[in-house]
C-alpha cells in the first residue's frame, strides 16, 4: 500500500468566509480535495474555484465518510467540511469511528505511513454565532440539546430538557423543527415551562451569517407558539436572563441577585 | 457630545492567531484601540505592533468595561478582546449591561450618533477547541459548567452537575481549579459518579493552542484524583462516549445502542 493522505475534519462556521478561522481556510487550501454535504461544498466553491470537490446528499453521512477515507487512503490530502463546528452535531465522531474501523479491518496491520492521520479543526458552532447576534445569552452555564429524534429516543431528549430546566441552565436548541416534527419546539417549551417562568427571555436566529439572516427576542410563552424551521437555532434564557437595550443578556450568578 | 465610536467585543479563540476568525482579526485591524486583560492583549501585540493597547489586571472586569465605554464615547473604534468566545464566561454580557446603563444615565437622551453601537463577534471557546484536540466528545447534547464559585453559589453548581449527570449529558468543565478550590474537581467527579460509571471516558486539555499544550484521556475514576489547574478544560463523557483509536469519541444516540 502507498502512503496515506491527511484527513482533516474542518468546521467552517455558520457559512460566511469571514466567520471561518485561518486554520480552517488553510486546511482547505492545502487539501487535494474538499468533501462535504453539497450545500456546504457550494458555500466554499467560490473560495477555491480550482479545487476538486466531492459531495453526497443529506443523510448519506456514512457514505460521505467512506468517500473521505477512500480518498485519503489513496494518498490525497482531504478536507472534510461541516458547517459550524465539526465536533458539535457534526461529522468528526463518525469519521474517527469509521477511520479506526477501516484500519482495523485491513488484512495486515498498517505501517505508520499507511495509517490515516485524522485531524479535527474546531469552528464557530451555531450556539456561539447565534448567541453573538442576540447579545450574550450563554455567558454562564448552558446546555445544548438537539430535538432531532432520528438517532435519539424522544424520552431521552425530554429528560434532558427537563433536567436543564430544573437546574436553571440557559438552553440552546439545535434542530428545533422539521416537517415531521412540527410541534417539537412547542413540546420542548411546555417541558421548560414546568420549571421556568412564561416571561423567560428567549431568542431565535435563522440562517446565521447567511443571506436573509433574521433574529427575534421574545418570551418563553411566545416562543411556544412560534413556527420555526430547521435553519433556526433557539435560545432559552435562565432565571438570570434579561432583555437589556434590545439584547438578550444572561447575568452572572450573584450579579443577578444584586438587582 | 460628539459621535461615538464602535465598540466590538471580540472572541479571539484559544490564543494562536490561526484559530481566530477573519472577522475577529478585521475588527482588531479596523479599531483605533484594543482593550483587554493584559495576557490577551499580549497575545495580539505582535499582530498589531502600532496599535494603541490598553489593559487592566485580572478581576477588574467592570473597570475594563468602563474603559472601553469611555474610549468609544470619546469617538474611538474599540476592539474589546476576550480569549475563547466573548459570550461564554466572557465579557460580552457585562459590557452590554454597562453600556446600556451608561446610556440611560446620561442627562439628555443620546442622539443616534452619540449612542454606542456594541457588536459581538463569536470565537472558538475552549469547549470546542479542546474537544477537537481530544477527538469528538461533544458530538451530541452537552452541558457547560464552570466550577468557579466567585459569583455562583456552590449549591447551584452542584445542582447543575447532578442534573447533567442524571440526564446523561456529556459535560465540559471550565475553571476546574484554583488555589482556593483545589478539591472542586474531585467533588464534581464524586457528584457525577453518583449516576455515571467510574469507567466513563474523560479528557483534559491544558493551554489549548498555546505553547506547551498537553492533553490526556482517562477514566472518571482516574480524573477524580488528577490535580488540574486553571488553564485546563475538562471533558466528561456520557454513557455513549468511547475511547476509539486513542481519541475520545461520543457516539450518537441509537448508534451507541447498536454496538
Amino acid at each position: 500500500m502507498k502512503k496515506s493522505g491527511r484527513l482533516t475534519v474542518v468546521g467552517i462556521g455558520p457559512g460566511a468566509a469571514e466567520q471561518m478561522t485561518f486554520e480552517a481556510v488553510r486546511a482547505m487550501e492545502e487539501s487535494d480535495v474538499i468533501i462535504g454535504y453539497h450545500v456546504y461544498v457550494d458555500l466554499v466553491r467560490d473560495m477555491f474555484p480550482d479545487k476538486e470537490m466531492l459531495s453526497t446528499p443529506m443523510r448519506r453521512e456514512a457514505e460521505r465518510c467512506e468517500m473521505a477515507i477512500r480518498e485519503a487512503a489513496a494518498g490525497k490530502d482531504v478536507a472534510f467540511i461541516c458547517s459550524g463546528d465539526s465536533g458539535v452535531y457534526g461529522m468528526a465522531g463518525l469519521l474517527l469511528e469509521m477511520t479506526d474501523k477501516y484500519e482495523r479491518e485491513q488484512k495486515a496491520p498498517l505501517s505508520q505511513e499507511e495509517r490515516i492521520e485524522v485531524r479535527v479543526i474546531a469552528g464557530v458552532t451555531a450556539a456561539l454565532s447565534g448567541a453573538a447576534r442576540l447579545g450574550a445569552p450563554l455567558i454562564h452555564d448552558f446546555a445544548v440539546i438537539s430535538l432531532s429524534d432520528l438517532m435519539t429516543p424522544r424520552s431521552l431528549i425530554e429528560k434532558r430538557l427537563r433536567a436543564a430546566g430544573e437546574a436553571d441552565f440557559a438552553v440552546v436548541i439545535y434542530n428545533p423543527s422539521s416537517r415531521k416534527r412540527a410541534d417539537y419546539l412547542a413540546r420542548a417549551c411546555d417541558i421548560l415551562l414546568e420549571s421556568r417562568s412564561p416571561d423567560t427571555v428567549c431568542g431565535t436566529v435563522r440562517s446565521i451569517g447567511r443571506e436573509g439572516e433574521t433574529k427575534e427576542i421574545c418570551t418563553l410563552k411566545e416562543l411556544r407558539n412560534r413556527q420555526v424551521d430547521m435553519f433556526t437555532t433557539v435560545f432559552i434564557g435562565n432565571s438570570s436572563t434579561r432583555r437589556i437595550g434590545g439584547r438578550m443578556v444572561t447575568l452572572r450568578g450573584y450579579e443577578a441577585e444584586r438587582e
